[in-house]
């Protein structure tokens, strides 16, 4: 039902210029940040099983191919390759492609799309023009809001949403309101007397950057659920955003809620309550790898499927873009066939949820140009 | 497997005695009390799929007929006969109507009964109560104790349940005790005091109507989970309830858990662990649509088969009594044959709790007649 | 696929010497400790229908046998006759068996083993250790702490892993650090001043325990999710536990949460981000009965196979290890089949992975000779 559809990859990363051992790919692929202890592979797991038969195939390897196998061939190919093959094999019209980790080891956003086949637009991390900002000089606390205002203006020409990765930096428990002018001031005083490279995680800078995301009027994405463990996982719950959603709704700004497992369902009810809230299967869908069935099917118990976005959150290594996609492909369209053999839901309609959630909500969202 | 069987619906409301717009329509459908951005459409999702399967051939349409056909048809018909046509197809025995929502756009409670082919008895809602007592007028902080006493006895005679909705007006984190005769007092000059129609959010005087309820003595139905965005929905997460469940078990009261979702689960282990608490599904299978087999089951995982309650929380629209009742007996069948064909359940034991959950448990529980 | 596999319990404890009636049989399947009203019975639920599936062809009855017959036949049996058919079917290598809860009514671990034709090992509960200790005697508050790491010392020889159940004296949020000796001191000097038994709930105390079960080197099991009403559910999340991992992590300590549920989901994610934590089934699969398969799916999700256990937390009733076991291979060899014919995994992979969860992880992790 989605073999043919293009989709619009609502938010992802670049991949690695480089090749890589195998421990490093093992990490890369998952959560972790170290490595297991002695006879557990953090590849023998859903998103392992993942790579294994998606992947296998592109590399002109069978599907399920051992992993050994696979890295073997992996690194006979180089990473070129590997990534074109696997990137163009993602069938993505559009990479929306989060920038705000600025390391030199990873492609530049046009060769990613280059690879791809595809278009890029970029989302702008909100934190990250405060730290680029910072790290620049010259910022005071007096003039650190305005200098921010205009810095953010200026990083997001052409840009087609922002990003905030508050779950990272303080949790989803925030104050919703607006900070004022002195609670910035004084923040910032703070902040900016800190030795080293800049990190925002001053809850009322974060605060403020969020709001200045609003008032951008691009779609803000924010970080919710589960990610790597320097984020307190309980803390990422997106139903602690309801507050400031409710303050943020009179603007109309859309806020697409990314990720949320192991919180989907409260994420969904958001999306059907408030107007302006979307929700976003990236990174989960990818990780679920098998189990994707069933977590779409949640995703999909309240949001409207006119709230509901793909993306793959794909993130140094191309095997998780096209992993995001084929899984995607494979799993909504079983979740949509099983309905159609239900009752309960007619083929054309199926046909048309599919092609809005993979594609054309984005599109209309973001204001990507449709020519697919 | 259900086919058959006459449904006792535990918790529902009256429907609208006139039309409404397609606008209108698709908010009273949904938890959502704004229209979405456009192009998204509130129907455009389980809820929506169900209503045109299960309700569609009900108007002489093909099931999953679009909805403007099913809305044309709808306005052809006229409300009255849409009410009777879908109401009566629903197949219940009884319905246990909340009316403590008294819109004079609502028909009422023996006309709803009558268009649905069945009894209905009363559930009141204890917040209600008090508010009609303080805008009747002649309350005053000392003797609102006892008056709404009186006031609770006088408007539940006849009645079966009464209900409690702290989850819109506090939350459920509520100190479990008893408030004490002065804190009551206290709370009323507060509450008294403040202009306008009485809205009753005092925590000291919800925990005072929810004790009422329990020496009253009648069932007493929870709001837990989610419902449209006045409530919070972290705060409505049944686990909350523990403390107070625990002080109340002495009492004996049955305790029914309404809605649940998403932490139905939670709610589940609830009904195990304490004797006195049941949970109920409604809302919940009507909203879900095509997913309601997963998340029964889920209700299914700890709950005792005599602990589980169903109902449509129908309002406003007949078409939500109809799918509450009509995806339930299809889903829940679902789930048992699946279980028969596991041979995981014996055929004659899926009957009786089927019997039991539909109708057999409501009606043991709120004292109903079983004359079907 | 998991049919020929002698599975490790991780997880258990001893059944009872003597038989019991009806009531306090249904109290012992279920988390419950008090009998339903009238019309309800605990065991007309899940875990009920699996003891009828599993357990009663083992006592020459047809599967499914109503549960009259079955309790009827297993008086006529014997306590002895029971356990030795039940625990022997049920297919162990070893069971490890958490020797903290030491009522009279119980059978040693080493008849338990001998019914079930395995090897025992110990898990040494932290709290009761002290318990025992100030119960015994001759502990002062300035003493307290030498002695209890003494005493620990002592009582972990030849033991395999820790316990703590913490879950049930405090909750899982807990302050992560290790308290420093003068809190310790004030801490057991208010222990010590209560009359009556010893039971150990001083926060301070519990976290020291908690920590010496660190520094003793063994896996230490921790109670998170469900349990019976003593634990407060929302305090069990293993979520909560984040901050004390981060901190535990950098001795290596293996840290197994036990059950998980309703919570699962966080626990897959703790154990895929942190490298020395792990999670377990017990009690979850027994309990959730014919649910399971999704349950294991949802266990699946994030957590990697090498960091999954089985368990069954059997207790009292030799049903529940009965149940835990078949109900394992049933479930999970449903889900490793289903994924086959998704071509989600090969099935050499899914023998490999049910080898793994089943009897290879603990073995590794609890150091047991692998002579099954």
């Amino acid at each position: 039902m989605l073999t043919g559809l293009r989709l619009v990859d609502g938010h992802c990363h670049s991949t690695l210029a480089a090749g890589l051992d195998a421990t490093a790919f093992a990490l890369a692929v998952s959560e972790a940040d170290a490595p297991p202890p002695p006879g557990v592979s953090l590849l023998d797991g859903p998103v392992g099983l993942a790579i294994r038969r998606w992947c296998a195939p592109l590399l002109d390897l069978p599907a399920g191919a051992p992993l050994d196998d696979y890295l073997t061939r992996r690194a006979e190919l180089g990473t070129e390759d590997v990534t074109r093959r696997l990137l163009s094999a993602a069938g993505l019209s559009h990479l929306l492609i989060d920038t705000g980790l600025d390391s030199p080891d990873l492609a530049s956003p046009a060769d990613v799309a280059r690879a791809a086949d595809a278009e890029f637009r970029e989302v702008v991390r909100l934190e990250r023009v405060a730290e680029r900002l910072v790290d620049g000089g010259g910022v005071t606390p007096s003039n650190f809001a305005s200098a921010y205002i205009a810095a953010l203006a200026e990083a997001t020409t052409g840009a087609v949403a922002t990003k905030s990765v508050m779950a990272y930096r303080n949790g989803l428990h925030i104050d919703p309101a607006r900070p004022a002018p002195t609670e910035i001031q004084t923040a910032a005083h703070r902040w900016l007397a800190r030795p080293g490279p800049a990190r925002l995680d001053d809850p009322v800078l974060l605060r403020f950057v969020l709001w200045c995301g609003i008032d951008r009027g691009l779609p803000v994405q924010i970080h919710t659920g589960f990610g790597d463990r320097d984020l307190h996982l309980a803390a990422a719950d997106p139903a602690h955003l309801q507050p400031f959603l409710a303050a943020a709704e009179p603007s109309g700004v859309p806020i697409v809620l990314l990720h949320c497992y192991p919180y989907h369902r409260q994420a969904g009810w958001l999306a059907q309550v408030f107007p302006h809230v979307y929700v976003d299967v990236g990174l989960t869908v990818a990780q679920v790898g098998a189990r994707a069935d069933a977590v779409i099917g949640e995703f999909c118990e309240l949001a409207p499927f006119g709230k509901l976005l793909f993306s793959t959150d794909g993130y140094a290594l191309p095997e998780l873009h096209l992993v995001g996609a084929a899984q995607f492909r494979h799993s909504f369209g079983r979740l949509l066939t099983a309905w159609v053999a239900d009752g309960a839901i007619m083929p054309v309609d199926a046909d048309s949820v599919a092609e809005l959630v993979g594609a054309g909500n984005a599109r209309r969202l973001y204001g990507l140009s449709s020519i697919w």
